[in-house]
């Protein structure tokens, strides 16, 4: 029996949730806002509904660490650091390299910084995390997990891009997918919910939050991925783009003068997706005005459609499913969204049930009982299956 | 009565098909190749199985067609010019300015030669084609017949990208679409084929051939489309790469050390594809080799994969379909991919016949008794349309 910390450290936050395991019960969790910048917000939740937040001076990850483990003792929420018995790490990249979870060390640790080019935005900022913690609790077992390794039984079918094929043999150039953990976690417990066995089921999992992505899971394992090489492509997202003609990329650059690719890749990641259409990146926001706002009407459209050809497209890969399963951000809490993708799905068998549909955040089979495929709401728990990985590769 | 020529002029090309109409009927057809290099073969095809074929020197595109008239002078296929009563000419990329083919004046042929920028490699060619002609034939109308026409009733939501709106508004970034006048012709004979109205009907037209691209018809009109801003997008091709994550582009760059963009879409529109998985463009070549070579193979089910993926994705959009139209080089000939399309699409109630399928060219609906959603062979021809829409427009 001990603590397990699940880490989500991004360039400028570190997310944590701490479990008691192997009983899962959640202690404590929290996150590090900001840091690096002049003050940072630290918040942290525990018990039944406590709350502790203030704003400090993190000029890094070690010292967002420090300020975390610290909280935990003087919030009497762990005596020492010895309660902690195994840290967990979301990695996004792990290439063709890591087809599951991990014991990082030194030369694991090396591998990941190396797979930076495959996410240049999260890798670093995960192996940042994963020394800070190292450097604090250099005794305790740290776990990679990571986004990709979900998706690393996709068949070269899906996952080469029809390009000249040397530039996947010399340059790793392929899709690898992300939200790994994400997809992994609900089609488990969509197998539960359904009361048959995972490796019985084919399965579309849509998380949807700010960044976006479908996977086809057949028998258990994913199929193909709406992400790709990096998490820009597949659907419409918060703030990107999705599929773009490659074309369309090299004449923009001209447009609008950009020599350097990356400033484009900045614009695609950041500026595009539903902020690009609608001025917003918050769906919520979109929602509100849709109805006097016709540009909000038109993202929201294309965010809809973007999402029901993926489904069309996978339902053919699969040749057909026994569910649809919706999570993250959208797809948890926003009913309206989920009816409308449902809506325009009913030719396949697929039916959501308004009345059922009125939740948000809560596990349920939201079908009508004429469906013939299920939609089942899954909250997403990517923090819970890091933790599980980090207990199941500590006692491997 | 009179005789209408439809042109297809190319970089270094100059195809034509001389009908008479109304009746339809092929007097003609032929080609100058390799216009401007060394040599130009000269090829025309008439009356039962007459063929004239020829090495000259074709400086330019004025000569290709001096040659080509001359020729059927001499060859007494016609006695004058003066019985050409009409030139029609394909255009590439027509953008947001032609919803139909239009008499070409001055004005019209400026607005084509200001396209360009969607179409580089076309539009360019086709304006010199135009030209020549008109030098020749001043008196006769000529009629411009674009790719893209068919696409312009695509709705909002499938035309633009996910990207700051502004990129549509200021330089036109969106989907176009290509192929649209083989589309057009397939839809219609599917229509009459079917006995129904096509006002009535869901149609999904698959365009394979050297560019291929996967089309939505819903009651008459495009409404998606797979080729995009140009026409790189959509499926695998001989040469193309259809669809891939843009940030890859950006990540091979600077792999290949490519400073120039354009560098970078050469490689995307004629070293990828086909040619780039497995070595060859020519599916007859990999159809050939593919049970003794794996990445032959695997260019193959790549190939059928982004076809089975459209069509679903299009299922999707246009909730059902009544047939599913296969045409061009591949998709009028190749009998074992079109089987492999249909297996791959029987969840949907797609099936067709094994013994119906043993054809080549011709008009048949390969169904078998089963199927729910039919699948038809029918050849397609641009030619044709292209003769028909200078009729419609000089009698309009």
């Amino acid at each position: 029996m001990g603590k397990t910390i699940a880490i989500n450290a991004g360039s400028s936050t570190l997310k944590f949730k701490l479990f008691e395991m192997p009983q899962e019960r959640v202690i404590a969790q929290g996150a590090v806002e900001r840091i690096g910048f002049k003050t940072s917000p630290v918040n942290i939740r525990y018990g039944v509904d406590h709350q502790y937040q203030e704003t400090e001076v993190v000029a890094d990850h070690l010292t967002a660490v420090n300020i975390i483990l610290d909280e935990l003792i003087k919030l009497r929420i762990i005596d020492s650091y010895d309660e902690i018995t195994g840290v967990g790490h979301r990695v996004v990249a792990g290439g063709e390299l890591f087809h599951e979870s991990v014991l990082i060390t030194e030369p694991v640790l090396e591998q990941i910084t190396a797979l930076a080019e495959y996410a240049p935005l999260h890798n670093p900022a995960n192996v940042v995390g994963i020394r800070a913690f190292k450097r604090v609790l250099p005794y305790v077992p740290a776990v990679a997990v990571f986004d990709t390794s979900f998706h690393t039984t996709m068949p070269a079918v899906n996952y080469l891009y029809s390009l000249p094929y040397d530039y996947y043999q010399q340059y790793g150039a392929r899709k690898f997918g992300a939200h790994g953990t994400s997809h992994r976690y609900v089609a488990m417990r969509a197998a539960e919910l359904l009361d048959r066995p995972l490796t019985a089921l084919k399965l579309i999992t849509l998380h949807l939050g700010a960044g976006s992505s479908i996977t086809a899971i057949d028998h258990g394992q994913s199929l193909d991925t709406s992400m790709g090489f990096t998490p820009l492509a597949g659907i419409t997202m918060a703030t990107r783009s999705g599929d773009v003609d490659p074309s369309l990329i090299v004449y923009l650059m001209k447009k609008l003068n950009i020599n350097n690719p990356d400033e484009m890749l900045t614009i695609l990641n950041t500026q595009s997706g539903l902020l690009g259409l609608a001025g917003s990146a918050d769906m919520q926001e979109l929602e509100a005005r849709c109805d006097v706002d016709p540009m909000a009407q038109l993202a929201i459209d294309i965010f809809v459609n973007r999402i029901v050809k993926y489904v069309g497209a996978y339902l053919a890969e699969l040749q057909g499913a026994d569910a649809l399963v919706m999570t993250a951000g959208i797809g948890e809490r926003d009913a309206k969204m989920r009816q409308r993708i449902a809506d325009r799905l009913g030719y396949f068998g697929i039916a959501i049930d308004p009345a059922k549909n009125q939740v948000s955040g809560v596990e349920r089979d939201l079908s009508t009982s004429a469906a013939t495929i299920r939609t089942l709401l899954i909250p997403t728990d990517e923090e819970l299956m890091i933790a599980r990985d980090v207990e199941r590769v500590i006692h491997e």
